[in-house]
């Protein structure tokens, strides 16, 4: 299992007329914690790029439990809770001081430059895997 | 069943880095289909939440078939295919001329202006539910 | 001088919590209409990309004059109203049935998919030149 | 002169197929960068709004010097340079390690919850004004 936890702020951009975070902003707070779980084990999701991966994102998943607001401090923490097969999964959970907010999964797939459809690139997928060691 | 369809193009500031159409654009789009579909049974959104009424979002589900890109027209169709009880279901495809490319959903409960859970306002329901008439 | 007017909603998601729509909306609605004046005098910014050509923003000026609300119907013209030389530049009127709501302008240059600045692409401005010829 | 900084990274979906951040991604760090100003002085935007004023944004100005990337670390720095007085004007500069990316300001108004213009808040504005007393 891998995991990491960020914490930030609500812009007020991502708020609309009902006075709360647009549902749509958690899509970008899912991705931002997804990167940065990357980051937390050695992996630049930038330098994946530039070496021709591409990780679209196949399926998306959110539960809304609690609104949000403006300038409130939330934390975001991103896992993979499996190891994974062709496919990568991460799941989300963004709480408040006292409670979860919203949970939410997404799905990926990997890509070449080219759009074609890949097997997951060995030294990415062994950094991954090294979380996922059974024991013995 | 009641059921939408409209057109649009896939506007720059929607595209990200990879090139096509960011998976959260989708999100924006399944709401301008649902707004649009009210529209096209005489009800107005904007009128609803004058009145006093907010439907939040409460789960998103999208499932991403093949990449979108800059300046693509596309068709998104909306519909309510079940009869709405306390929660309201709307279901989502986007095509491009040949294919289905993506296809979601999103559930949505009823709030007043206190943000309290309320029932659904009845001519709103007395509105949805001409188009869920039982044949005898 | 070359002009085109398109009329467009407020999406949901472009509003904030102050009820109306979030300044940087606007960006957005600028980027609609110099790609439709482009398209209506025949020039495709997508084909401009696919031939390897990109024009990056220079400048905005924006100058908000009165709210919008969500689900308006807006209308919003842009218009090249000076023979192109090394930037092109765009300027925009936003207005409800009664005023002005907006004005603005975008400021661009050229440059290659290698990032480097270059001239305008002479096909290209060419067909934007027809629309600024002297009388004798 | 009232002056802060902060570093924030471009995330992803706030670049475009340009392959650098959209232009319109600006005009939230700004945002972002203005209320922070406001928080290092002591003064909660939130809570601002909470007590019924608002800031609309009057005019916004950028000038976009050089592109900047996903995951790329910036300094944004957000001053008021001027003592405010019907209006209040704030001044951005972005910068990578090296120099200066892009430079803005941007200026507001006071209005109540009814959408009427009304005079600065005076704890507000004396908040500020500390920062101005001039030298006798």
């Amino acid at each position: 299992m891998i995991q990491n936890t960020l914490t930030f702020r609500v812009r007020y951009a991502e708020t609309d007329k009902m006075g709360i975070a647009h549902h749509s902003s958690y899509v970008l707070w899912f991705e931002m914690a997804r990167i940065e779980l990357m980051r937390s084990i050695g992996l630049s999701y930038a330098q994946f790029e530039k070496d021709g991966y591409l990780m679209p994102v196949l399926e998306i998943n959110i539960q809304y439990k609690k609104a949000v607001t403006f300038d409130q401090l939330l934390n975001i923490t991103a896992s993979i809770n499996q190891k994974p097969k062709a496919k990568l999964r991460y799941e989300y959970q963004i709480s408040d001081d006292d409670e979860i907010v919203c949970e939410g999964l997404s799905l990926h797939g990997y890509m070449n430059l080219q759009n074609k459809a890949i097997k997951p690139p060995k030294a990415f997928l062994n950094k991954i895997n090294e979380y996922f060691k059974e024991a013995i």
